[in-house]
């Protein structure tokens, strides 16, 4: 399967995502990742903030992490997150977190692309128009 | 001035809302305040959930917190929650936070009442009626 | 494989785990399965305070989390920890959260006991004691 | 009283910031200024992450926040850090946070500065030599 989207962002731990062992909690990547995604859509051309005002939400419906080391207070850290594939109404994302060289995370999300009625609905054209190589699977 | 509703509840401090320090990161008081006035409500006879249902939110105006010494993860803490205040638009309560018999934290919030058109609009019947003693004030 | 400990615990939603969506965002999930870990800890009569006190860690090193269902405001939800596997130096857990008879998310987590000096250790027998009918697996 | 220190950052809301209102959650402030604070030491030369492997802590005090009008989800603001006042012990910051043209938040901080016996002590030369026209108060 092709890779079809990607980018590089930083991002500096905050002081209230760290926990009494002196590391990140481990809820605080979930952040991360959302914000990975965020840029992602905007590097497409359009917003989630967008999205949501047409009425069409992006729901997490599957999450699965893997820690292999910790990151630390004010680590400056490179997320890339990946668009591995959209179906119908689903979309799955790949995550990969690392200090340096040293790869700290990785993970996968899959979203449900919901309407205004709560229900499911075909992940819209302006959100496939705003990834460059999207190749529909499902 | 006299206190026209209180309550006490306890907390249990969640592993999360402390920081490296190794005691609780001091954002994590507001959201206990939250709950203070969330649970004072629901004794009153209606809930926050149902208020938002009716278009009518409590937006925090002000907050002013003094910490005098820090809690700590799993700690038990009582909380007591005071309705000082019932304006036309404004409502303002009073925090007391101990652990036994210390007083660890000291705060004041004001709400304004909101309408669901975004504008300030006057304390709703149902608050007041919720509140046994209140004595309207501005 | 035997269930080897099992525990219900209620939460309660609060304000700010909530999202714009108006349901509880995917990340707070995370601190309620952490909170039915420690209370499982601590019906077993030790607690995670204490074992961290002794200079023994619990790291979560992998999560899976199913989103079946959202959860909102102010609901009263029943979330079940269940100690499925105690391995030399990890421990897996699973969870099932529910409204009423709706099941709304089901996950697991690994975690990895970690010594003082920061590496792997064998799980202690004050955690392990504290379960009452627990079989090593590996 | 002089402006002593001052500078500006910008900060994107995050989407797990904002609450069911559609707007930024009043606790996440706390979390912003705290990101001022820390971007203000490290212009000065040093870092709070270097000041706590030294045993040095800075623990917030007390607290003001006067929310004027609401920050929404992925608004792009500026966050305006000043130290105010450098005492024997303790130090005071203000902010204000604005996006474009309007101010939405105002806020004062007073941090004391934590020894690594856990008792105040002398804010330290470190900090201090961080602060280009620093004038003692008290």
């Amino acid at each position: 399967m092709p890779v079809i989207d990607q980018q590089q962002i930083e991002i500096r731990v905050r002081y209230d995502e760290c926990d009494p062992m002196g590391v990140v909690h481990h809820g605080a990547y979930l952040t991360w990742f959302e914000i990975g995604r965020t840029e992602l859509i905007r590097r497409g051309g359009t917003s989630y903030r967008q999205l949501e005002e047409m009425g069409i939400s992006l729901a997490v419906i599957e999450i699965r992490v893997n820690y292999k080391a910790p990151a630390r207070y004010d680590d400056l850290l490179e997320l890339t997150t990946t668009l591995e594939e959209v179906g119908r109404v689903k979309i799955r994302h790949s995550y990969e977190l690392k200090r340096d060289d040293q790869l700290l995370t990785t993970a996968t999300t899959t979203l449900a692309c919901i309407g205004a009625d709560g229900r499911p609905m075909a992940v819209p054209p302006q959100l496939i128009d705003a990834v460059p190589t999207v190749e529909h699977q499902d």
